[in-house]
């Protein structure tokens, strides 16, 4: 049975009604008073709680006994204000806000041993930040494996009072996306920290907005496995939120990945869709039956209702890049008055093959700034290259760049920075660079891998190129997908190739119309440039967006120069 | 099958070989040059590793990868120093060192929120302080419950050099007793922190220095359940260490319960034990079938190994003061040459019925102090009365100390009373009597309880009596046991009591041969007298030793007043 309409979202309406036209009225007096920018005060606590995120009850991490945490909406130009407590009985706590820039608050980037130390349990932190630009994000926490534990939610920026979207749509969605494990984050780190090294497998379901159905199946009468129909009436934790639309309308639907590990690919039965939006910067529009997502990515795509009005279509999400252990995760796009309880009538879509890179990279490469869009420096002051590999180090499993695995240092970098405290941290940058003859195919057998705590250093306003190099993990024949986020800057994704960068390489680059993103995948055995201006004062994360990658200590910086 | 020999512990021999001899010699001249007591350095890691304390696979907290953590020994006078670690990758840690005074070192005392900071992760804290009298303690860890996640070991002080102790034995072994759950604490702290509560329900084993068996017995062949003899070589993390001994030899056990819930009741098949030390301070010598021991309490017996030398003997632990749920901890008494594989000829001694009150009113009244021992002052400064209920505030399960349930604040107290800091804690004292007219057999409907975050001030040298006085808790009929324990200080121990403590109660206190302790049990529906002398100025924790009634709330404290 599919759930009724009892616990379902509507998209929130761009039509005012007549009773919210009369407070509109009134208010306006107000509201002419202030600039337009207004300071939006959130108060919240983070605390554990009992939760039943795919039917099955663990212990989940919430903000004010709410998961997904409560999702922020703003307007460009606002400040939020969040007042933070911690309510866990003995761990710290932050919370990063992926995708703004802070600009010019370094200290409210929320992530732990580089921009602050932990708050701690009992304790309060005020995260006062400007949202600089309208467009689609995410909150998670960044201390251990935290997000993975449930600490996320969405945050929405709208246009600034006055300014317009460069696209129509009459409504709106809001899809946030992750990955579920039934071992509690505690037991995975310690996994992942133990010798021998113990992986924390795939997730056991996929998650829309929190919720996801483990021992049962929506479309189990579509499945040739033995997943029983599921026989939710609605307002169960895990009965997923129906998209209600009307016929023949334009509806946005905001699409974030904030998954620990998988690499997603969403499609909606019948549907095509519009994708005009990457990380909060509007992109050429281009058409897709399928999206892919990687962790820290997000998007706004439009899709028309232009289907049968008498039925009902699957929205699927699947996992890609690794070979699949995990259902899809399933929803459904009901078009009203049709009942939402109507099965569709077509199985879900089905997720392209989790190894077809082909299709991946297509997509990837689909993918431009809008025309007006800021464009790059034409030239770069400086290019790093950083090889990603998985190593041993004392018999441990790390990850590494350019054989340095990063060990965060307890005091975090920011305030070392700050105060002058030399030996708070490893003074010496880590290499720019890995040997010229580094077989990317096949990893050597001793790789000199060691852990450090450097940071790199950049002048202000220094044009930053990066070449990200995938490479063979441990075993032969082993390359893993890397979705790559920068923390306090967006960069342009000058373009994707196969094999090791070399100077050939150079001339395939985008110049013209790449897109400014936070986040950019590296395919395997393949490498990406990008290319950041170095214009935020500050300490910055720039990481492996994969939770149990990055407690492996895949991590690296960059620093304010003078 | 029982273990084999190849991991079991000896005694410490208290004999010299002639190797020992000589590397004594040559020691001797550095020695001389010293005082006799010396600092003794230990440098410790706190971690979470898999481990199998019942033979079962968990997430256990460790030190240095042992568990439980490393034994400290040192001599009466010496100075411990422990530089520790904090190797988890989230949480804040503390150690707490059970018994020892901290006689003018209070920020030594390991208590979170109270005496310090928890160490945050990554960090290192060094905790220096003076072991100035001989025997038997024990440390843990002091933040949320740490402790149950296996954060305990054994802290052992010998006579200084030159001195003796007041009894005679050939070797020693030491039992450090505790309970085991399967589920995580991090769950177990939900559990107890949600509306509705959740109970943590009964231990799943008993450990005796950290091994149990769960899915085996070790007295199988004895048992009338259905468990399985255990088929354990000895070398398994589980395996019961075995008590080698020789015939006609007198033995010292040290035992020390670091339990979480369960009060707990040893005995030894055949041998009787004479009872000649509690919680660091000698006893008048008495003579017992079987001992009990409440959380955060430790003694030391002596037995005589004067049975059949061709026999082994077992020794049994098991729950008192609840229906119990777990099987009995159970290990080898083994007389050599006999093998120890060879199974005892009787079953284990049986633990007297779990509510036979009145044979463990007769043990806890059987406890005086050795003549010579430091007598109590003949009266009083002040008296507080602390009523000891389950309430529910908000809806949630509360433990509260005359209707006030303590809610740790997060800035400890020892710095804010340094620094004078009037809001971090309330500075109203909390009440230091209940009504009169309070009915301890039947909780009043509204108890109007509270939390609150106040302590008890007293003036240095004040003498104070806390009459403990149990109550009914939430439910008609249920009564528990609380043992509780007083950090910086021992008190005497001046009687015990049925019902309501009362004025005709005064002649019964004993002012003659009070044991000095530093935790003392309140029985259900009774009362429990105590002195002592405010005379170490600081910030010390005064609580109920149950882990999960710690972590709902029940604890209070002393402050050094002007």
């Amino acid at each position: 049975m599919l759930p009724t309409d009892g616990s379902m979202v509507r998209p929130i309406s761009r039509g005012l009604t007549l009773r919210a036209l009369i407070i509109w009225f009134i208010l306006l007096q107000f509201i002419r008073l202030s600039s337009g920018a207004k300071t939006r005060h959130f108060k919240w606590e983070v605390e554990y709680m009992y939760w039943s995120p795919d039917c099955i009850e663990h212990v989940v991490m919430g903000i004010n006994g709410q998961f997904p945490g409560p999702t922020i909406r703003a307007k460009a130009g606002d400040t939020v204000v969040v007042e933070l407590t911690n309510k866990l009985p003995t761990e710290g706590v932050v919370i990063h806000w992926h995708g703004i820039r802070q600009l010019g608050t370094p200290w409210a980037d929320g992530t732990a041993f580089i921009s602050q130390c932990a708050i701690n349990s009992g304790e309060t932190f005020h995260y006062r930040f400007k949202v600089d630009r309208a467009g689609t994000y995410f909150y998670h926490g960044h201390l251990g494996m935290q997000r993975s534990a449930g600490l996320y939610g969405s945050l929405l920026v709208d246009v600034a009072e006055g300014e317009k979207e460069p696209f129509h749509y009459d409504g709106e969605f809001n899809l946030l996306l992750s990955d579920w494990w039934h071992k509690s984050v505690h037991e995975q780190e310690v996994g992942l920290s133990s010798n021998p090294f113990r992986w924390i497998g795939e997730p056991q379901s996929l998650l829309i907005n929190g919720r996801g159905q483990y021992n049962c199946s929506l479309a189990a009468q579509y499945s040739d496995t033995n997943s029983s129909q599921c026989k939710l009436r609605g307002n169960e934790q895990c009965a997923p939120q129906i998209l209600h639309v009307r016929s023949n309308k334009t509806y946005r639907l905001r699409v974030a990945s904030s998954t620990a590990l998988a690499s997603l690919n969403l499609a909606i039965g019948n549907h095509k869709m519009v994708v005009v939006e990457a990380d909060g910067n509007y992109l050429q529009p281009f058409k897709v039956n399928d999206l892919d997502i990687y962790s820290g990515e997000s998007y706004s795509v439009l899709i028309t209702t232009n289907q049968d009005p008498s039925k009902n279509y699957w929205l699927s999400i699947g996992v890609r890049g690794r070979l699949p252990a995990t259902p899809p995760g399933l929803t459904i796009l009901n078009y009203q008055p049709t009942s939402a309880s109507k099965f569709p009538t077509s199985p879900p879509p089905v997720t392209p093959p989790w190894n077809d890179y082909h299709h991946s990279k297509m997509f990837s490469k689909s993918i431009f700034a809008l025309m007006g869009s800021p464009k790059p420096p034409t030239s770069y002051d400086r290019r790093i290259s950083l090889l990603n590999t998985q190593n041993k180090i004392d018999g441990f499993t790390k990850w590494a760049i350019n054989n340095v695995s990063l060990a965060l240092p307890p005091t975090p970098y920011l305030g070392s920075i700050k105060y002058g405290l030399r030996n708070a941290f490893d003074q010496k940058s880590p290499p720019e660079n890995f040997p010229d003859n580094y077989d990317v195919m096949r990893p050597p057998i001793n790789p000199n891998s060691t852990t450090g705590s450097g940071v790199y250093m950049f002048g202000l306003n220094t044009t930053v190129d990066v070449i990200l190099q995938n490479a063979n993990a441990l075993s032969d024949n082993v390359s893993e997908i890397h979705p790559w986020h920068l923390h306090g800057h967006d960069f342009w994704v000058l373009g994707y190739g196969e094999g090791k960068f070399s100077a050939k390489d150079e001339k395939k680059l985008n110049f013209k119309n790449p897109p400014l993103r936070n986040t950019a995948v590296i395919f395997p055995y393949g490498w990406t440039a990008l290319r950041f201006v170095a214009d935020n004062p500050g300490v910055w994360a720039f990481h492996c967006h994969i939770e149990p990658h990055l407690h492996m200590a895949k991590l690296l910086y960059k620093n304010r120069g003078r």
